[in-house]
């Protein structure tokens, strides 16, 4: 049986570390993934390239970014894989900028956005959305979200 | 061949204009579709009764709510099924109070969000996600793109 | 004559420390309180159970959460005890998305909203409600004020 | 035995539609309530001679301001009574200005603040206030709430 | 000939060091002044007091406050003298709360205000007004004006 | 006795309508004004010319503008006359971007900023700063109050 | 002599009566113009195409987009020109999202950013960059701004 | 052949440490430049001096400042030189006051903005327009386009 493979994008090195969130979940859910640095706007030829091919290699795409963060949209808009978007905080305006840039899609081209900086949020997300064709999935969110609820009533 | 069924859950009466450009587009993609209206405050019992069953019924959930939009994480701490948040405006604040409320989802319980009344690509990423599972989709959607595309360029 | 019992409830445990504040108040009131974590995306069950049985226990419940802080709001639509809503501030928005997430609830469920992080002024506010029934405590909260207002003209 | 009384407080007459949707839900639930409008800034005086005096008259005071709206915070200083503050819309910023004067009340005076013109929600708020008082309140507040589920329901 | 009188008043001690960028303007100036902590929630009467008989003691009041910053329009309220408000920036919201609170005034009862955290900005818009009256500032202020620019050119 | 003499200024024709109410205070109090439309940025020259000689015809300015609106600062740049900032709500942010161009003037030169809109206060500011020198305003400002509080109390 | 030649891109056929203001402008310059309708997100390969190549064709691009606004920035990642963006109000956030998805681009690829709805000054900006180059419309610039300020001092 | 010169303007010496992001990229690109601090307010002569005289001496112009950011605009107001705006963040609101007092700009008087704080941008974007000019530069900026993507890729 063919596994679920996720591609996790962000815009730039220094978004690596938000990432690490992301791919802490992946792993304890057993995924395999493949982490790239693509620029929407540094390389854009590269970033094209790979949303038109990534339907060969992954089910799902993570793309991080933060300011104008155009990165979810427009590997959205070269793909028909979904798109989860990762609004990541940067220097100033507290993430709204990236929020709004990612959220905000016109109609046409949706992005699954999560919260800024919710790099765990987005794993999570794309682990639900594969567990519609990885049903085997289903039991380790559902022992997952066991975990958490023991996690916050021990507490 | 098991077919897709969203289930589509808005908070109020008045938020099913809306609605109405979301199943247009699932319409389009010949996919089944039940609307509920479930407030998840003002009909809590029912709204986690359909929760905690929708994977019997359904493959994927969107719910649109305004102001203290607390439908779509609420639905979504109660299924499995991967949920898409649609922020719908309110008479005051443009559907920032919405859009905050469903997207900023604390870590454990992701929602997909779309933009502000986003109705059709709260139903478009619906499509997306579907057709992972349901793979003829994936001609649809290539051909909605097409027609996009055309739509633009025949400007 | 029975005595006044609040409920305290934080989405999770790194909110404890404002909780602190909190309840450093209702101890100077001498109102018993018991603090819960309990979150309403990750334990919807148990925090359903806690909501729909809290008028049993309490007078009143204060509830605070941050992000997309949808704890008070729930808790309010399974109980009809009186709720105060605490907006947290998170990582990120400054608490602007817990106090929408709280403040601005649909027609129907109210929450007494509070200052973002304004955890005595919630403390307080159970206090002046309690008040109505309890009326003991009106003498402690005339001798609070007074003591508040020595401490700002002694400055 | 004694029966509540709610202040209804506003600070123009130009909020008083907004108070409208405020008397039709204590009509329903057959409180009894005065409407007062009081500037905080152009009547002063009058201001602090009604908040000093409310104990005298009413269990709660429910008042409601747009723009820097101090009224609520401002009756809240000169009374032990629960002070529900309300946040009107007026013509710029979309109720953001009025939200934020009456919810970010400092350290020591909490105003237990609804959302932006939720006049129904302040009345709703004053009743689960009142029904720790006046208990018989709690029975018509579950029948209200079993009503609000039917029309929800019933869409 | 009689000489200019600024009262500065704060609503907390925490906001003195920001009035001390304030006096050492008006020193600069030689322009007498009085510090006080008031607070128009905690200490009504008292700000009452200070601000119904002003007009006696001094030309001009500035008041600074955080939050949902209430004293300078409370004081504005009883007292024919401008008041200037100063917003101070507290622990979230950046100051946008308190500059909300102080500058969107209703109709009648202006207050004229400076930048988040300008208090050496308050300190001089009072030297400007009191110019009209103590003629013998406008000197000083071009000499000041003058200063300033030797500054800004000398970097 | 010399009298006082205000000058209204605004950044375009379009913002006349706003400056009407404005005017209309200060005909109530019989205070003498000059309206110029001059632009900061379209007549720089003459809005200088007309700020470096303000001081021989008048006693204080009002300016607004709207959008990024620095006309008050300008014209404050180049007088020693107090300025009072008057922000003007334009097509699109509701007047926010008005208000922070003027009223988050940089150290050293300060603008007396009213709400949004506030034309109304801008003219009274005006007065209260005007009573300073021109003490006969005193009785008329009284006056005014006295009315402002009949108005309030008669409704 | 070369003339020069604008190009002016916008993400949807919505978008064209904004444009109009602006290619009102150029023909007053005399600029010879091209209005395309491309979609960053609908028609990305066209995008791309017309961006590699408008070198050939034009001197500088100003593009125009709604919402999550990625189509400057987009085009900018293609190309040498100097792009301007231009920020359009959509339905929701009065074009705070649009303006910030332009505005906020990260470090590497600028995008020359005017006011929400301001297409006039996207077609004046074009021209004074143009001037650089077309020095003749110097003079054509001299002119328009002294007919600006006739009419603004002729009010 | 001529050579390119670049003016960078900023309101504060507190503002160097950002500049030098700036000139560090027009190095890099060989382009001559003067650093010069002039206040919009507090050196409103020799600021308005300057920018008269700028094209005498300079190709472009980098205008960057904080808080009410009116550099930018009343530079432009005197020139006709192109004008790029870099808004600075300042000790509150996270530069959205900076970017909004120049993006804002009214209708006739273009300022050409980049992100907050983007120091390298301004300096890119001037690059940018002086290479229709000085079309040597193209080749630099292809090559900076390289290594740029070069950086990302080789993360």
């Amino acid at each position: 049986m063919k596994m679920p493979k996720v591609a996790i994008v962000v815009g730039s090195k220094s978004d690596l570390p938000v990432v690490e969130r992301c791919t802490k979940i992946l792993e304890e859910f057993g995924i395999s993934y493949d982490v790239k640095v693509l620029s929407a706007h540094r390389t854009p030829f590269e970033t094209q390239e790979f949303a038109v091919n990534a339907d060969n290699y992954y089910d799902i795409i993570i793309a991080g970014a933060g300011k104008a963060a155009h990165l979810p949209g427009v590997i959205a808009s070269y793909t028909l894989l979904p798109v989860i978007g990762l609004p990541i905080k940067s220097s100033t305006l507290d993430g709204l900028d990236s929020l709004l840039s990612i959220v905000q899609m016109p109609k046409g081209i949706p992005v699954a956005t999560v919260a800024i900086d919710g790099a765990e949020n987005a794993a999570l997300l794309a682990c639900h959305i594969l567990s519609l064709k990885y049903t085997y999935l289903k039991e380790a969110l559902a022992d997952y979200r066991e975990k958490m609820a023991e996690e916050v009533l021990n507490n």
